[in-house]
């Protein structure tokens, strides 16, 4: 590294815990540190941990040049104003002008973005949509989120919460979603989606290998058990690549985009899962005539977020955002 | 009109007819003049109506400056090379250049764009999504088309085919659609898909007015039924409504806008259709926690498209294209 690297410090606040790190300008994580849960502590108490981790990292990089902080944040939040509304994880999280307070605390330049939003700006930079300039991108999770780049740059939409893939609906007839309602892509092929409807089959009688788990069952014990041909979970993994699929389709429909990114654990699950989500996508006369737009797993994996909260700070326009002046 | 008013001329080349107009830079339509069907005829002979009728209005607009010209087109096109890819009411058009056959023989910088496109464009800049930055619309007519503002400007995607909002596939197990999918929005809601589901329903043995009409049934007639009480006409519409409820609430999950527009022909129904549609919207948490996007009938009726291809010769950029220069 040399001297005087530009680096930009990245926080991910996720559900379990939150993630520091320094990135440089091309896409390199330098350093990091995995503080514990934000949802447990007040906000304040949150923010004073987030500070003292950014300075062990300042002091461990003390020959770069920081040009400022960017948060990846869960939930509904104003980018503009720089605040989390509410985080679904965080219950005591409600309008936390967190980037400001980062940014008086630390004297960095401080921007706020949405977690999906921002994953999908690292892998438009540094991960599997290098060079295109269209690109969806889906994280399949414990929930579904996603993030839509548009003629190369973040799409916000007019309050911030554009790329909601994970709740359109592809089946009115389909599971109960998290949100209230009926066959959202979420309630087909998220975690929490798979979990429930596991667990629903396992009361309804179904014999699987599954039951020995009880209501603890997650996405992964039901891709291990898909791996190892448990009907259940296999039926599970098919049908939510399935509901992928049709995702993926409708999106290719409604941006045409050069590539589809897909990260997020359950992404991993490997042919049992991207087998159907293709084959559905294929099967689409429409998007076999135009040429159909390229699948590809996420490249940066569980860094995706925290390299894009970097390309914010870098490159804020392309965040669909306003560059901030150095505070100090 | 002043001497030297700025005018483009828009051609809307329709499945059943071609339409010429002129428009002024405020999205009047200041001379129109309506031709034969496209359709029957070979590209050439199009393109000499075409041309003739262009000079019609030329010389009746003899003072005004003609700044381009702008061509709507159906079906998959190439915005860039100008070329029509193929029409699908056209049989026999097939890759036709023909921006730059008008641009050659009228000596005006010509423009081709997708109709559904120049609708959304046009209700952008003079219609029911005039003063916002993030719009989608939705024509909702034989077939339903799409087109999105983002940030101030046309999305075209990758291959400028972005916006194809009709073939989102909203039930796996739903109607037949023409596409060859089941399911997709424009199977439930749009006059095709609600003609073939009448049909299908009074093959059935549906007790129903609309069985006198036979085979000729329209989406007019279910209208017209729907409006005097009969219950499978009721039916139909609510459940075209209920789709495309799904169709907006997804878009606005996807998209954030501030106003999605809904026009075309099949949306004049009323409220048999707005109401379950507006319901369904409405019944989104996540929507409704955001504060949902207005829903608007488009202001410009059957003339979006005309003014958008105009919008699209005044201000190429907004349509997402290069400036041309002016060739004579």
């Amino acid at each position: 590294m040399s001297p005087s690297e530009s680096v930009a410090i990245s926080i991910d606040l996720g559900g379990t815990r939150y993630r520091v790190a320094a990135v440089s300008t091309d896409g390199r994580v330098l350093a990091r540190l995995t503080g514990r849960s934000a949802a447990e502590y007040e906000p304040s108490a949150v923010i004073d941990d987030l500070v003292a981790a950014v300075k062990r990292i300042q002091a461990e990089l003390s020959a770069s040049h920081f040009v400022g902080l960017g948060v990846a944040a869960p939930g509904p939040i104003d980018e503009e104003a720089r605040i989390v509304l509410v985080a679904p994880n965080f219950p005591r999280w409600k309008d936390v002008p967190l980037a400001a307070e980062l940014e008086r605390q630390l004297e960095l330049p401080a921007y706020l973005g949405n977690d999906a939003n921002l994953a999908a700006l690292g892998e438009f930079r540094h991960g599997a949509g290098r060079g295109v300039h269209h690109m969806v991108y889906l994280t399949v999770s414990t929930g579904i989120g996603g993030g839509v780049i548009v003629d190369g740059r973040l799409l916000l939409g007019s309050r911030g919460a554009a790329g909601e893939a994970g709740h359109m609906q592809i089946a009115a007839d389909g599971p109960r979603c998290n949100c209230g309602n009926h066959g959202c892509l979420e309630a087909f092929a998220a975690g929490s989606g798979l979990a429930r409807r596991a667990l629903a089959a396992i009361e309804e009688g179904a014999e699987t290998t599954l039951r020995a788990i009880g209501n603890t069952v997650t996405a992964v014990d039901i891709g291990e058990a898909a791996a190892k041909g448990d009907a259940l979970a296999l039926d599970l993994v098919e049908s939510a690549g399935r509901a992928l699929g049709v995702g993926v389709r409708n999106l290719i429909h409604i941006f045409d985009p050069s590539v589809v990114v897909i990260g997020g654990g359950v992404s991993q699950m490997g042919a049992l899962l991207w087998d159907p989500m293709r084959a559905i996508v294929a099967s689409d006369p429409y998007v076999a005539f135009r040429g159909s737009a390229r699948i590809e797993p996420a490249a940066l994996h569980d860094d995706s977020g925290l390299v894009g909260a970097a390309v914010m700070v870098f490159e804020p326009e392309v965040a669909g955002l306003q560059p901030r002046v150095r505070t100090a």
